[in-house]
């Protein structure tokens, strides 16, 4: 029996704590929260178990396997390396740090204890995202042209991250998964426009090597909520959109080829174009955190690395960092 | 009368020609192509006036007040420019010239000649447009964050110009027509993925004074054909599906407000939300082209300068300039 | 503090024990249900309580206020009987009962004991129908002329009712509510097209006074899931979408209104049409059921008829017997 | 050569006239209609042809082999009955006749005269209804279960016809083409709402043999167009939605399977269901009246009979005449 803390119950906190709780093998018999309140709903959950304000009781606890970290990721880092230090294995929120070198040194840390990281990258057990990997991998899409996300909504402002910290990870922890091939270089524009100089709206692009290009679109100030990705393959295209219940997935088979034409007309065509049917494969409705936490969990017992490990963290900050620095440099291309 | 000469009777021609001809005070009473069997058809609906296959005898011809540009970019300023010698008025697809220096010629041309220059920026036209000047002129939306369209679909590409200058002038023009401001500064990243080396898919940003930011996303590698707008503003937002038949603008009474706040939660907020009521206001359903050769004539008539005038034409031939510039050095900030 | 005991912790039982026991002023202390994990969930979440796996313990305990019955509706006369004679006050899933005589019976057994019958007609107490109740009452819509409503999706098929029992109940109540009009007569046809001879396809046209048609088309066998509702006005028409998240209610502004007009042309027309903005009102996003559960807790304290009461089950299940009494003779209007 | 004459070219001929004058092996040659703007707008198109306010004329012209009927169903029966005394194959706008003797007569004359007649149910000759036809007769949804359309939009009302003989007969001919069985009964309900006494909203359910169902709801007050066609079979299932673009028709690998079962469980389920992928065959965009017009002259020059001959008028004509009676008879089931 694996026993799990779980630091931080909040919003997400619950969800991690239920979904950990639920997973055979597994036990959750501590949570940490400074808010009281917080930790009286945990107990009429949890009725039993070692509830704390502080976290570092649970930290170096002897009973404990797991930490799960679902705080700010402003004290990931120090959290996280306590629990590492004492032997525990950590489950942490997204993004993995606050730095490329904090996540660096939690990744080597856990390699000299032995110990598994996994980031909460939820997105990546999804059907959805299931169902486009499975389609990119056997081939289907053919090889990429693009991948081009909009994450837009009303607020929620934060006090401390702009929006390319708050909404981005989760576009590029799936980029990240999907395209599986380590970007060259990001730029990004954005603008802030209340006083606490934090950008609201931001449009970044991330270069990959063989003509392969992201983009992110993420608004804290639109209207109307959008969640939708295009990728575009030689073979096949895709949309994907999050907000509907049915048919979240579009396959095309639609696209262009180019030519060797050298007819020169005046709005001459050098590609052919292919336009047949469209197809929504089922998708399954699973909640992701569910299945992300019984891997998590298999991980352990069975000493796998995870797919979202240390290093697929690590490669989500550090395209943050590199997005925020193109930020405050006016737009400046970042090589990775 | 005024009698109008087309140039060019390709694909976008005959709606010019058929525009100006039903336009009260106005006659079209000569067309040009190379091409013969458009000037066959253009014979068939407008039998007895003069048609030519070189257009040269149009632009020399006494009893012709009008011409009508419908020829691709790379041919107008030599067309135009003659046509300008010649006393004509002229009316010139968009976009204007195929560079700054061009339009600025052309433009000094004509007021030299006192003649009028409309760019056809059709768009400007619509009921949808003219709708969102109403309600951004109006002060319904309020001081503006950002505007944000979407125009992508499957092809055509052309032989000579990249998706910018196929796709954007059409953005480019509702925008400057709508933000009205001079942009400051633009920033464009993109990629070529077939072999003749002319982006396909091209994200640009615009900044303006006051925080304003401006965002195309425009791209011919897309299964699906979107051509949405999100315009936030401080007062209220509003989304422009321009493929829809009914409701093509919805006006959101939703936004933010900043606040003085200086409470220091973890996930504390600094601003207000508000979130109220959608309303779709009735867009008049009429063909642009009408709307826009009526005012072309009446410019003429009562010596008025067309919003779209050459002036209009060359902010969107500068634009495009800078974001070409922008594309060709990796996507440095041009400033205008 | 009024005690309220739950018969039947099925799928429904628990919202209505959770939002009964968030209610202030109320407390669930007592559930029964004949199933042993029904039974331990409920224990979970109400440690302490009394829980039975038969319900006649509850339906005579002296410390119960109200009963909660949510079990199938072949057992609902029974149950609530038993409740009403040991002088319990009922709140009872939909269709109140199997039949109008058992409703009556019920409705005059409450009225001599001085009790309250309130039948759980959840969609009154949504944000969408309340919305809707106040454009109709507040004269926005003019006088009604139709109520067309489809509520389709695939299954779920039941063992002893079709799908007018399973599915109409939702729309009758609904339309009740809203046109608060006695219904003339009904008409229906359907299908069953598995060998259990139950209808699983059934389309319901309902006259009211003053050439008021209501339609309701109930299908077990579609493959999209449709909640839509059309109800036209004089002033003013309306669409009800209940599965987008926002923007539920669009109101129109188009109509139709008659001319006393005797021109007789070919395709003359005797009406007038206006087509205008539409208008999509903030809807609140309230958990329906706790709304109801508060409002019944009130009606029993300060001795108030729910607009819900036995009277509203009765007039549904009247038309629900109507229904199936038309289907039976083949399609015969139905006087009520 | 075929020559065609056209009567009536107000809002629709000139769609005869055009696709049968484009049509190889055939020319119009002679157009009739009362109205002088009309015949005044064909001579402009078809210079040189003869134009006559009369129909007269062209029905015992020696020089046509084809009369193309396009004027209101009140004339339709002498003017098709002198053309075909005349020796005039015919081509006529649906319905085909005011009553079914009429139509009767005109089909036993056109066989003791050799001649064909064609109604125009164009649907038939869309892309979306031939891809449905080939879904149907490939055996892609097995064995049908209902039939279910809805055509609602704001008017137009018209002078001497409900809203059944209005919209009514593009469904009733498309399900006829498509279930391909002979009806066993129709039923109708409606009301008039305005003083001209023709019913502005109906709702009709045709009875078909071995259980299938067909369903038609016909509005002239929706606030919405609405044009969706649910098709259930054993098989799949498919949702036709034409007022959009792309994707008209969606297949859904969903279904529902009766089974033996006996259990007794108070929900207890006695059919299995499936859900799976959904797939959007492409639809060619073609002008279903030019395939049409071709397919009208291949018959006459090849002596095949029409798929919309005029037995299929008929059908159509003796479903429109049951479901009057039945809306008359106040919704009695009428047998055909």
């Amino acid at each position: 029996m694996i026993n799990v803390g779980i630091i931080g119950y909040g919003y997400w906190g619950p969800n991690v704590a239920r979904n950990f709780n639920e997973t055979p093998g597994a036990k959750v018999t501590a949570i940490s929260d400074p808010d009281a309140g917080s930790l009286a709903r945990a107990g009429q959950i949890y009725p039993g178990i070692r509830l704390e304000r502080n976290c570092e009781g649970l930290l170096t606890a002897k009973n404990l396997d797991v930490i799960a970290i679902v705080t700010p990721v402003s004290s990931h880092f120090e959290i996280a390396k306590t629990a590492l230090l004492n032997g525990k294995h950590i489950f942490i929120e997204k993004p993995f740090t606050a730095s490329v070198s904090q996540a660096e040194e939690l990744i080597e840390l856990a390699e000299q204890k032995k110990l598994k990281i996994m980031v909460d990258h939820t997105f990546l057990f999804t059907g959805a995202v299931k169902k486009i990997k499975e389609l990119i991998d056997g081939g289907v899409l053919g090889d990429l042209y693009y991948f081009d996300s909009i994450r837009v909504n009303l607020g929620l402002f934060q006090k401390d991250v702009n929006v390319v910290w708050d909404l981005a990870p989760h576009d590029l922890s799936i980029m990240d998964y999907l395209i599986d091939k380590e970007p060259l270089a990001v730029m990004a524009t954005g603008v802030a426009h209340f006083n606490h100089g934090l950008e609201d709206v931001a449009y970044i692009t991330i270069y990959f090597p063989n003509n392969v290009i992201a983009h992110l679109n993420v608004n804290w100030l639109s209207p109307v909520k959008i969640r939708t990705t295009l990728i575009g393959g030689q073979k096949k295209m895709l949309v994907w959109n999050d907000l509907v219940s049915d048919e979240k997935i579009r396959v095309y088979d639609k696209g262009v080829e180019g030519m060797e034409g050298t007819k020169e007309q005046s709005y001459g065509l050098r590609v052919s174009y292919r336009s047949g049917d469209m197809w929504a494969p089922r998708v399954n409705q699973v909640e992701a955190l569910k299945g992300e936490a019984a891997y998590f969990i298999d991980c352990i017992n069975n000493n796998r690395i995870p797919q979202n490990d240390g290093k697929a963290g690590l490669r989500v900050v550090r395209m943050l960092e590199a997005i925020i620095n193109s930020l405050k440099a006016g737009g400046k291309l970042v090589h990775l």
